[in-house]
This record gives C-alpha cells, structure tokens and sequence, in this order.
C-alpha cells in the first residue's frame, strides 16, 4: 500500500510533507483536504491527528503529524536520497539549520499570514511589524546562508530547504494583497531584497518531483490570470 | 578530546543538551557560561554560535548548537541508549511528541517565564493569560499521554522527555514567586493539577545520569534554605 499523505492546498506544513515524498521519488497518495469543509474536524481524521491540523502521513501501521517529524521519519525509513545528511556530522548543519527556520522563521511568518488571511491587520499593526522586523533578520541571515553553495546546507537539497520554501511561496503569494501603509512592507518584494533567496527559490522549483507538490488552487487560480 | 557543551545555569534549553549527553553516559565536559558577565556575546562564542545562545556543542570537528538538533546528532553519532527509538517506527511518535512540546508548549513557558524573570509583567497581563491558557492544555494533554506508561513515549525514557523536563522543572521552581493576582495560576502547583506528570518528574530525577545535569545554581540555593 502506498504512503498516504493528508494535505490542505497551500499550507506551508503541509507541502513540507509532500515535498520530502516527492524529491525522494516515494510512491505516494496526496490526500486533499478541505477546512471549509470541516475535513479536518471529522471524528475519523481527529484520531490520526487530535489537534486536527495537516499534514498527517499514514505508512503502513505508523500515523505521524507534525511536518518535521515527517521528514524525520522519511529519511530514517527510506534513507536513500538523504534529506538529513548521509552521517551525523553532515546532519547536524542540517538538523541546527531546520530548527532555526522553525524556531525563528516561522512563528514571525505565522504572526503575519494569519492576521491577512483572517482579515485580522487593523489594530494588529504593531504586533504584525514586530514579527516582520524578525522575519527581515532571518531572512537576511539565510540570505547570507547561500553564499557560496546552491542549497541552504551545501550544495544538494536537504530538510532545512523544504522546510523553508513553503513558507517563502506562502508570503510571496499574499504579498500583493498586503497594501496596508501601517504595515512595514519593506521586505518586499522578497526577490528584489534577497536575491540570493530567490535565485535559490527557482532551483527548488526546478527540481526533479517539485511539480507535483505544487498547490492546487494555486495553479487553478494561475491557470485563470 | 570530550566532547564539550556550553551552557547556562537553569537554561532549559541548555539543560536538554546536557541530559542527552548524560543519559547516554557520554564522556562530556560541561562549560558554564554566565550571559550577566557577557560570555555568550563574546567574538569566540559568537563564532560558534551567531545567535549568542546556549546550548552550543563541539565534538571534535562538529559545532552545533539548537537543542533539538544537539539531541539529533547525538544519536544518530551514539546509537547506544536511544533517544529516538530503535527504528524509524518508533522514532516517528518521539520526534512528533518532541515537536509538539517545542511548537506548542515551549512558547506559552517562553511569554509567562520572561516577563517573570525581567519583571515584566504588569500591563502583561491578558497577553501572559493566554499563553497559560495554551500551555494549560499542553499540559492535560501531555498528563494523558503518560496513562499506561512511565515515560511521554513508551516506558523508556526519550527525547521526548528530555525536551519537556527542563521547561517544567523550571515553572515549577519560579511558581514561588508567582503571587500576581491577574494572572491564571491555576495550573499551580503543577504536582497537584497534574498527578501523571508529577510522578513522572520524579522518575526523571532518579535516572542515572540525572544529578549530574542540575542547574548548579539552584544547588546552590537548595543548600542555602
């Protein structure tokens, strides 16, 4: 039977999971669910993953939320094609570079999206900008990461890049609807201020099982411009 | 050469290091470091670790620092005394339940101890509440997750342990001082409200290789009373 893999089109964890299938070249089944519809919420879906978020990936007997442990998981039970690294000295850059972006990256990106998206910006600017003030020394200090190399930890993909890029296609998709002059937008356009990150965004788009993570209302919504 | 950690009395993160190194009954040197006398802002230790925090570890050639990433490396270098299970089917629940008490808990304990310690917390108040009201619920959730058994994971102690023991050992030890009538105590004291996690602390206290790792400074104070 092959891997299952539940997922909402566009979330950032969600594609992470997908992502680790998919470059691996891991037979697996997409599963696409719908919030609106309450898919997540299901009795049947809450007993594989009780705080009803996605991803959720079912392998056989093991059912496994939380988009990093995914990866995690991959990489042990299907080694080849290492997201880790293929020893534990080249895993730690790895493993120390993926908890940064979740640590830092994330929770400042989150403290941003979810406030557009839920049309929650007026009266939140301050918070908002004090997680974009994060954000732009993160996103520097990754900038920074890709002097010399192609990937984030060297010069093959690894965890610390699909933990990133989801983020980054999230942010510079609502970029163009975020036309709030409270806002401090000056991390924008992400490709004009960290060129290196962009350069690097294309390559993980060009890669070999990208295509088929990409989401799909994205590309429905693409298809309609 | 022993492998060296640097880390800070009482630093929760730091602690985790520390633990894993110690469980595992590696031969380690612990460096204390006092961030009030500026070690952690020094040229050499931002050498090692950019972001100026604890933990870093060196081990020979390998510099790494983030705790979770420290307990990764460690593993996958000294397979003996797991901390992420035998295989990858066991390791999938450690590494979802170790990411579940970083993503969810670990920022809730982050906004109530900061403002405690850098006594910031009046006109904090509604801000503190709802993070105590999350990590509330991280808690319940965690005190069932030890129904049946004698650690978060299974009946071996993991890095799912580890990850969590050091956050609440210290919001236990700061309850004392939290006599604030605005905020939500009542998830104090923790060994009342939750039974399961309070006996399994203690199980936690009694492994081999535990003593080693407590915060000198509370020693200290212990002695002191």
């Amino acid at each position: 039977m092959a891997i299952e893999c539940y997922f909402i089109s566009g979330s950032p964890f969600a594609w992470r999971a997908l992502l680790g299938l998919s470059l691996k070249r891991l037979d697996y089944k997409a599963i696409e669910l719908h919030g609106s519809k309450g898919d997540t919420q299901t009795p049947e879906y809450l007993a594989m993953n009780p705080r009803g978020k996605v991803p959720v990936l079912k392998d056989g007997d093991v059912t496994i939320c939380e988009s990093l442990a995914i990866l995690a998981y991959l990489d042990r039970k299907y080694p080849d094609t290492p997201l880790f690294g293929a020893n534990a000295e080249e895993g730690s850059l790895i493993w120390q570079r993926t908890l940064e972006i979740e640590g830092y990256l994330t929770p400042a990106f989150v403290g941003l999206v979810r406030p557009v998206l839920f049309n929650q910006v007026d009266g939140n600017e301050e918070t908002i900008n004090e997680g974009i003030a994060k954000a732009k020394e993160e996103l520097a200090r990754y900038d920074g990461w890709l002097e010399g190399q192609s990937f984030l930890t060297g010069d093959s993909v690894s965890a610390a890049d699909i933990t990133l890029y989801p983020a980054l296609a999230m942010v510079s998709r609502l970029a163009a609807s975020l036309n709030n002059d409270k806002l401090d937008l000056s991390f924008l356009p992400l490709a004009e201020r960290y060129t290196a990150l962009a350069s690097w965004m294309t390559r993980i788009e060009a890669l070999e099982g990208f295509d088929e993570t990409y989401p799909p209302h994205w590309r429905t919504q693409k298809a309609a411009e």
